[in-house]
């Protein structure tokens, strides 16, 4: 009778280092919690560096402890199997559209973003703010990391595509988005986009908003308007 | 010089405990963190039961310590001030569409469909999952509470409204809505809707996703077809 890897255990410790940004950079590796990410990871192909499970029948599964599942974890209702697996490399592809998350501070939010544009056929450039393979963005993203490409970026210039910012008020109406590549930029929670990004775009969307209240969570937005990408291309293409 | 109410203070102790939905439900009361929620409740005339800030400079709050703000908050960096409300008893409106909340279990998801549901006009109904007026929905909802009804229904029959339910295949466009008062159905993160919610609409709704995952986070495909019913009632008027 096994107990399985406590919580003490230098592989879990390494592992749960993994919840802090720096670890990540350092080594390159993330964490995936539960089965339902663990198995759209399995499913894309990628390898586990490790995998905890506190199932002992699973053949390809170290096993662990509940203290150790506990030690993995970042939520308050800790799933069994844990993976750890190194980041993938992605790249934009040249005929996707993207949707740009201009300093989007929560991972959560953020994670539904990368889940939104794969779900409509958009790659994603992550502009500071969150990190998109942390395990909250990993799992607001639902599996999506694995099914579209999620690149970090350090300027625009590095997205290929025509810029549409997305702006409160005075923009065009989301039936104006041209044909073609574009980069849909979405700004954070708190600030939306700053001035820089506004004025490299040439295009400028507005959802309208009937109620009178004065905005929408960042993810709505970026929902309307990958889905409005996506039709328009379908619209056109079908 | 005064340190303010303290964590053991009575006053800071019955207000803490709104926290539990039990409380709440037992009181009639909720909580408020942070000034941009207290200043839109305020603007919308909501009266504060209690008031309580870090500021002794505010006339109207009671002033209280740094450790009575971090028992009355749920966030990671409580925010001052903190104020006690009775919760609205809201009613739907015989003219508004009627966004419908099916067992969201997440509160912060359920409050940013209440958010996207004032920004285009629409009221909520919350059947089931979690409390719209938890301190976390309020939250979410970054002031539609005091924007848009937001009611509780036991029964989907207690909505006057043409039912459109959201499913994940096999339904009509969303250009397929129809004209009129709408009531949108969207389901749980888990399970989406139950048949018996399915069965009661006669009109099924599926967004197409051409980037080939299976799915949206419930707050994304209701931010979409409210957008849509709300461009549908633009379009059609305006």
């Amino acid at each position: 009778m096994e107990a399985g890897l406590s919580a003490r255990n230098p592989r879990i410790q390494a592992a749960a280092r993994l919840h802090r940004s720096s670890e990540r950079d350092a080594t390159g590796l993330t964490l995936l919690e539960g089965p339902n990410l663990v198995e759209e990871a399995k499913q894309a192909g990628i390898a586990f560096v490790e995998l905890f499970s506190l199932d002992e029948s699973d053949p390809d599964a170290v096993r662990i402890s509940e203290a150790a599942l506990e030690r993995l974890s970042s939520t308050q209702t800790p799933q069994s199997p844990v993976a750890v697996i190194a980041i993938p490399r992605h790249r934009l592809r040249a005929e996707r559209s993207v949707l740009v998350a201009w300093e989007i501070s929560d991972p959560g939010n953020l994670g539904t973003m990368i889940r939104t544009a794969a779900a409509f056929g958009l790659d994603v450039a992550v502009r500071g703010g969150a990190d998109p393979w942390s395990p909250k963005s990993l799992r607001g993203g639902a599996g999506a990391h694995f099914h579209t490409s999620v690149v970090e970026i350090a300027d625009l210039a590095e997205v290929e595509a025509v810029k549409v910012a997305t702006v409160l008020e005075a923009g065009d109406s989301p039936s104006a988005l041209p044909d073609g590549r574009l980069a849909l930029l979405i700004g954070s929670e708190a600030h939306g986009l700053p001035p820089e990004a506004i004025a490299s775009a040439p295009i400028r969307i507005t959802i309208p908003m009937p109620g009178g209240t004065e905005s929408l969570n960042a993810a709505a937005a970026a929902a309307i308007l990958c889905y409005e990408i996506s039709n328009r291309r379908t619209s056109q293409n079908g």
